[in-house]
């Protein structure tokens, strides 16, 4: 099959690879119907995560069928259409028991397109295929499903979810990419006063504005524009979705006493906490790894239309432009792109 | 009356001042029956604390008698044995009627020997009387009670509380000083499986083991032994009780995935927090001051023999001894001392 | 003064009474500018509260402005315009202290026309003015913040909150009453994915249909309603609405296993608790009183549009039509009334 | 093999019955080294639990040695000493996803001795073995062991847990047999200020005192005495550990407002729930199944000497003595007993 396959760093390549088949009773194999491109997969590219072996088929989203199943698979079926979810979980360690899937001991978590091969390619094994993969109801598209793979339930859970959005509150999210805005489309379940967005880029800003959100900003007039909106109190929960030091230290400066900043973005080096400001200041800070245990309720309110996600998908491609796709993704500077969304021409309906 | 004044960076006297009087009709007027130093005395004389000007009475800590109310005090009555708290609130603010008094809006918060004249004199005035200060259980002796003025209570709320301590819980506290020591107090009440007390002084660290901690480590053998003690998985929870950049950043080391580090520490300077690890690792991270919301509780717990602080005054003063108690107070890797006890002689029984 | 005097079971007059005056420092007097009716009134003059005294001037809703204050009263102002809600409190009682003003020791609680005279008059006496009257915005109009009195706080807290209510919940109201309505709209903060009010009534679910519910049913269909439209499961939240023990039983019936029963009903005689089914199931029941801890946000939510309580008020009078509204709101079966809404001519703008 | 085989409403007989095999992949076969009788058994010989089909062996409490396994059992290993819990758990549903084992919509939950044969023989068929069994800590003995099966993460999941136990409460247990005697001990994880046992005999408000309860009280004299205890205000949690309306109904009429009643007991009729005072209470009652997330937790904590069941087991028998062991535990007003444990002679160390 073809895959796209990491070469070291800045190199990828959409080449043929051995088709994957079950290794593990629990596997899937899954036909790629439709994928997506990742923030994280660029990271990987520029040697951000060096644990990613030269070799490695990339990618931890798709909507897929399944084409086989292991012995011990007794929930998924040969023929359903699935969500491949970016976490994996092995329903029986210490951490799976507690629901806390992201940091599953058993050989789950964050695995696919990272310490396993992934699911840019046309097919993907999925490892513990019961815990791992979610049925898709009839009338939610595989371009809407694949915004559930990882954005969506990454940003309610370690955003909206760990920050704790209530109604009434000012929220403000810091970065204004795909994360970003669904952080805003999941905050806004949760009927807060305003949602403010801060991004650099004035289209960024206006896409976040035409999603929904109340105010956008640049990040060196965020402080004022909270002060003002806040009575100077400041944010009731700050998310960060960008992931360098100067964002995370923006939400810190923008968070009210009593309040929360939920911290999204993958971030590479450390940042600077301004403890001799926090200390006295009663903030929470979180972190985290989706665990997708939302993935569910938010595929419901997706199928119900409670959930708006269809100002996420910039750009389209066939599987096979993958390296377009990426390149597109990569520019998103002069592309304008958010999510790209490569579909397989021969499967999708 | 005597008092001690701050006279600028490295400059106290106890010096005669004028008495207090009324100036709001919420006032209460007290006599100090007996007081205690705070680390945090000790960083405004190091000059850490800029606002607090020249010729301010320290203190915000003791047990005393009420001589004097104002006319709009309707609980707290004269004559009523009393603790005065690090913590004045004004009861009718935002965050005062969210139990959040450390961050009242009103006039309180940590105020006493801070903003105001505080409680290392002969007399003090509390402002907002009745929701500042606790009538005392006649079997409380005014020394155990001096421990719920400041680090019990702030060890319960920032320290075990926001901590999310659970049965069962590795709980580490960094830091074996009296704040440290308040923290595995109160860290008991949850029945934690072990608690490891982290400090750099093997005489504290004896302390430590001497009131109860099951084990106790220098910093640079804290990784180790935790990770010993927990199967590498790392502390339930760990409580920050130092205040420099240092501690803070082992107790992120040594917090487990999906655990909470509770700062109680107060900081003069910024940490630096390593994202590049924890933004995958589902930590908690918490700062604040202290609500006093559980001094009735503590205040119970102590009456009622449940809640041991009989370790924590190491040495007893005279009130007009207050530069010796300075003194052993400042010097405490020499002296041993962790909390040091003043009593007027004419007063306390 | 005019006032609506209960004059012992089933009697009640518009007549003249004393203006009332000053008698606790923390008093203030508020002229009623419009004044509401409540389904406990009616309760009241069936003898169902017996605490109540002849001679008692009824209701506990009004919006109103401050004519007089008294001397401890430092927050409140003369001249302002006020929603005057239905509990009053202390603020120093532990119960206050924890935000539970419902349960307030110091003489607060549902007191006005209850245990002291109340809203249904040109004037009324506010205890604990600071902790009991709410500064509205300029852009509520004292209709819509009327609805904040009582009913909107009591759905949200009791209902909403209480039950847990969480985005993608079946949600089911028994009751399409005013309160009934108020949690509809309050519950649909959290985005549920279905509400389901139950009336026996066909005007009321017509107008639950109209404010925005999912679907209404009769009581006798609801259990088959509820099962079909959650595959057997049950709803995950059920507030109760009336306050008799059929309509008790049956949000029991309705919830699924792990499941929420919120109660905010005025009950005047025992239910059946099925035990036998329920000891297995894990439900958890809430009851309680208002504490209006959450006013403040509810008016900022109505304030900006975030919060529809236009449909609640189906009958204004003026205030001296007193006797007439009494009549319409009592009989509602007939008259279609929800909330009933009377302004004094010579002060509402 | 010999097993306690149901015969209908009071009949019960120890008789030859096949050995149990493995049926599902993912079921093990385990001898029974020792093993309980629940007063649950006892219910259902009255004929209380109907579902319960004549024939079936009786029994949800074992410790024994794994001797076979299916096919996909992946952690469980043939020759381990493993805990047999009352719940088993398919680990795939939605309440298994939520830890809520208990209501394990897929084959699990309460079934053993229940709707698939039990314990009370000398083999026992485990389903979902991985999810169903807990490894034994060699320090921890089997007959402690076996208080961890059922009643212990009974008591404290479904009590303590859900009644929300904190420092300082007053905490009411209704009913000394040994589900209230597992409430009480772990309740004390929590150091309430006092445990209140309430039961009408006095052998049992003796072994109550003796076990560490600060007080033990005839039912009839409970509301005077919890109100004396209280200052008049209620207990904080009100825990109900036997099951009949009238214990439950005293429960309701003990806690204080805002607090808990945490029903335990197993009831086979329906209870009078007086709304008419508990409408304005602010109560939370909760009724379930353990879900045993907690077993893991209080086997470390029985393993560390941090958990006392040592007063529970009154009686002990061998294997081949059931009967004259369910004589002495259905007799227990005149026996004393409290639990009985019954050893395989030829297996138990």
């Amino acid at each position: 099959m073809k895959a796209l396959v990491y070469g070291g760093v800045d190199h990828r390549s959409w080449t043929d690879v051995p088709d994957p088949s079950v290794k593990d009773p629990e596997d899937a194999i899954v036909r790629v119907d439709a994928v997506t491109i990742c923030g994280t997969d660029l990271h990987i590219l520029k040697g951000d995560v060096p644990e990613v072996e030269t070799g490695r088929i990339l990618g931890h989203e798709a909507v897929g069928t399944v084409l086989q199943i292991g012995s011990h698979v007794r929930d998924i079926q040969v023929g359903q259409r699935v969500l491949v979810s970016c976490i994996s979980a092995c329903g029986r360690c210490r951490y799976c028991k507690e629901g806390r899937h992201g940091q599953c001991l058993g050989g789950g978590g964050w695995v696919l397109g990272h310490t396993i091969d992934g699911t840019q390619a046309e097919l993907v094994r999925v490892p513990f295929a019961d815990h791992s993969l979610h049925v898709l109801p009839e009338n939610v598209s595989s371009e809407d499903a694949l915004m559930l793979a990882d954005i969506l339930p990454t940003s309610y859970e370690v955003g909206v979810l760990a920050g704790r959005v209530s109604p009434g509150d000012t929220v403000v999210v810091v970065g204004a990419g795909p994360i970003g805005l669904a952080a805003l489309a999941t905050a806004r379940l949760f009927t807060p006063s305003q949602v403010v967005m801060v991004d650099p880029a004035a289209s960024r800003r206006e896409s976040a504005l035409a999603a929904g959100a109340d105010h956008a900003v640049a990040p060196e007039d965020a402080e004022a524009l909270v002060a003002s909106l806040t009575g100077g109190a400041g944010a009731d929960v700050v998310v960060e979705a960008v992931g360098v030091p100067s964002s995370f230290e923006l939400c810190t400066a923008l968070v009210r006493p009593c309040g929360h900043v939920a911290n999204v973005g993958v971030h590479g080096e450390p940042a600077t906490l301004h403890l001799e400001q926090l200390w006295i200041k009663d903030v929470t800070i979180t972190t985290g790894l989706v665990d997708t245990r939302t993935t569910p309720l938010l595929l419901r309110l997706l199928s119900e239309g409670k959930l708006d996600v269809s100002s996420l998908v910039t750009h389209r491609f066939g599987l096979d432009e993958m390296q377009d796709a990426y390149d597109v993704f990569s520019q998103a500077g002069e592309t304008g792109a958010l999510k790209v969304a490569l579909f397989n021409p021969d499967t999708v309906v």
